[in-house]
């Protein structure tokens, strides 16, 4: 496959620097992502409803709102759990749209609905701010090491403006189409990502527990058609790989909630155009009763150990 | 991962030659097994049910039955649609315990039930016959460029003296365990891979009906989380990649019938050691409702059309 | 049980005439619980924005907006296909609010998102309207025959001012709880009916190609365990029953895509309270396959054909 | 429907009494079952091989092995958790064909595969012994009651000959064709129950989550179209019913791993003839993964407290 022939490109760290560049929400993966920021040069302003978390970013200008963030810079940045936070922080009383100047630019980091992306966009539009969805994947570590793939979706121009800033926390840009289709691209991958971890969680426990080795079954896997993500990368059976969280008693990591909200994205954005997903609902389905049962602060390859059992 | 540290182990092409090699089941797969030990010099004597796949074989010695076939054999290799068919060929009026010589060795490279894999140690053992399971994956592709992968079951020194002679229609070669866990690793790798192909098909059809260009979305997925061999090596999606069977309206490849097979062995070796398979019992049953609504002899990334629909 | 200790009632048809009643909405349900009401000497006032549909129903009064029919009415009763089409002919230019007096009662008979008869509750209050939701059970046959079943909520006075007009459509009201309840009852309803259905139809499938006469096991299974209306009263197959969809080719009935709406409202309604819905999710995802592969216009009982294979 | 039409019939208790009849199989089943022979003045020879059980049962001659207690018997009763328990009962050193006389019946009430059925038919041919299988529905209650379901499958004139001392133990008995049709329709039956019952937990979780009182949804379901035996029987929410296992801790009744085997035959079953169960296949997977949780000594409508959730 040519991937010239594709939309396909690939930026290297860059040095021009976006003047004023506002970052709001300070969890988990935006700490990371600011931190990159910082270290690439770039000045940051930032914003958490927990100030805790803002002042977690030594080197970073701690605003009291999102409003105060954004005022005069060209770049905000957003990266939050929902699509109505998003939207709540947008709209609200010290939010965003109260500080920034007309003509910026909006980029939003979070995983939300494709419709709410659209439904930012609009609301931007009408107040003269450009946006762009640019949802991440490559979860902590990718944030950390400044390694993110970027999903963006948006217009041409703004998307060419948004690169410069966006390469300093990532290695890859995706432009995947109109606004919203950079969350359509991550939904996708996603989907794939709950159903293919499960699906490697009941073979390899298969396999175990008819007396295979881990490793050996791991090395089989990995050169045959079985082979993934969640076989090679992030393989859910402890001890298999050293510094995986299935490792480290599936602490860390990308969390069982995180991926059953992604995969009920996943389920709303099928169901509003009659698409069947019927492995993925069922995916969905099996995350949401560990949350019920007592795993809902593990990470996701935790349905390894449900499949295993564990008599109560 | 140390690679070392498991039984792990490649072997390049050798040339020793095993004097006398048997070989029954010429079909799509066994005749391009057969080609590549010819061409890598090997003599071989072959026999099938259907007098014309036999002598599709030109170089080899065609055989009336299987006793014919294993007479003299100090090897005879098998490659059979199923455990019962292996057995019949085992034991019938003309099978190959009526010609194999005591001590041979009797590599079954079919894929069939663990359970019977010992079934057929324990008839050979009583005849004086030595036995391996060796199942292959890499399907028609890699027996046609001699790069199957062979997992093997049985005693090591028997899995020594079979290496030179698969290693001349294999790249890799793994001791999996005991007799039968040449067939437990084969069969937990393709219930990653039935589950996985239709996760993928359900990503990459949500994404094009919610307007994703096919290629653009196989890159992101191809270097993101969601990636496997069903994304990378055999997308699902016509035209994305050209030379698999979806670019080929579904035609050759692994068909449906043949997984729903691979997910049977799977369901029912997971039922006897009490092992939940959640995905996996759904995604046999979903190949085994395409059987009957008209997809049977489509290769198995068909899912995505199922999925895409078809009205009537 | 006691019956009598939770909150049921059954009222048996009352004769009080509720003096102004408009019906919007005259499709197969509409139009024969219109028929019922002027059976029972209820004087009805119409609209559909199909003019055919609104003139099918001969002694009403057929009116050209929404609106024109609420004009004067005490009562307003709405039977919808979606929330959003009740929500738009609630605030459309000629909408219900532009002729409905203040203090009126609105009864929403249509099958909706719980959260959207909160917030037609909400509008409806904003505009001095009472407002009941009463989804109905019992389908095409009950609105015929005056049997339906209604599950309402809202305020106890409203429900009671609510019955006389009611009972004229169908024999039973339960009154389930605050605003929305009705709704929920509907669904968690049709949530079983929806996977009853397709295991009923599994095992009829699986007995009958294993030999079994269909009528001698719908006998065994309706007076055992497995008994359920849909294998006692709506047996899913054909010559079973012999006035049932499934008996007359699958026409007319409960439509795929109305069971399939009802399985994604109980999903999204689950889904605000975490709640897993693992055979649920499923059957919903089986449906809307159908749908797909042009089974759209079939009573739901079609699963079985789907099971039972049709070659293409 | 006519019921007249099908190969339905029903038989009121009798008292002509066969003169001598063994049962073998003394467990929660066995033991109520022979109570009833006993009661209605049978005399019953019985032997288990826990000799405490076969003691259990005052007023039963107790023997020290099943060929023992068959000896002289013109018929002999099964009663036995697996089939290849009834085989290896039929067959072992001591057993059944040691002391069963020539052309006395054997009638099998376990729950077995189909085939097996078909096997001991044959090996009972083989000895001169005729066989029928005669599998039961009702459970502990219907045999403590003397109302179980016989579902019977062998010749005419064996299955008249069973009757009378069938109609001992149950209510009904229903002649459903030639050997291990009994077992066919049983696996069918129970099929549905294990989908419907999770069904049922499902949308019962879910209104009670909403807000619904259980007792009320439960009246709301039971005249509507999601009426089933799980609802209106054997309601699986603890309170609704006040004698049913869910309202005493789950403790009794059907267990998780009675259904799970059930579920595993009916899979079995539909594997040898190409039959999708795609929700009875989940079924099996999700009261499997109950085994292996914690449940696997309740009644299998504990599947309500998993989707309900228990925090560990």
């Amino acid at each position: 496959m040519v991937l010239g022939s594709a939309k396909f490109f690939v930026r290297t760290f860059q040095t021009r620097n976006a003047s004023n560049v506002a970052f709001i929400g300070i969890g988990q993966m935006g700490a990371r992502m600011v931190k990159n920021l910082l270290k690439k040069g770039q000045e940051v302003k930032v914003f958490d409803t927990i100030p805790l978390a803002a002042s977690s970013v030594p080197g970073a200008k701690v605003c009291k709102s999102a409003g105060e963030a954004a005022k005069d810079a060209n770049i905000v940045i957003t990266m939050l759990p929902t699509g109505d936070i998003v939207k709540e922080t947008l709209l609200a009383d010290k939010g965003i749209l109260k500080g920034i100047p007309k003509k910026s630019l909006f980029i939003d980091c979070s995983t939300i609905e494709p419709k709410m992306a659209q439904e930012l966009s609009r609301i931007s539009k009408e107040n003269d701010v450009r946006y762009i969805d640019a949802p991440v994947s490559g979860g902590v570590t990718g944030a950390e090491d400044g390694t993110l793939t970027f999903m963006v979706g948006g217009a041409d121009s703004d998307m060419k403006e948004a690169e410069p800033v966006l390469s300093k926390m990532g290695g890859k840009i995706f432009k995947c189409g109109d606004i919203g289709a950079g969350q359509i691209a991550k939904l996708c991958n996603n989907l794939i990502l709950g159903i293919t971890m499960i699906g490697t969680c009941e073979a390899m426990n298969l396999g175990i527990k008819l007396g295979l080795d881990p490793k050996l079954l791991t090395n089989i896997i990995n050169v045959s058609t079985g082979r993934s993500w969640s076989s090679d990368t992030y393989n859910p059976v402890p001890g298999v790989m050293p510094n995986v969280p299935p490792s480290k008693g599936y602490e860390g990591g990308f969390s069982v909630p995180l991926i059953a909200k992604d995969l009920g994205l996943a389920e709303a954005a099928a169901l509003s155009c009659g698409t069947p997903l019927m492995l993925g609902a069922l995916a969905h389905q099996i995350y949401r009763a560990l949350i019920l049962n007592g795993y809902g602060d593990k990470d996701f390859a935790v349905v390894y150990e449900f499949l295993k059992g564990q008599k109560k």
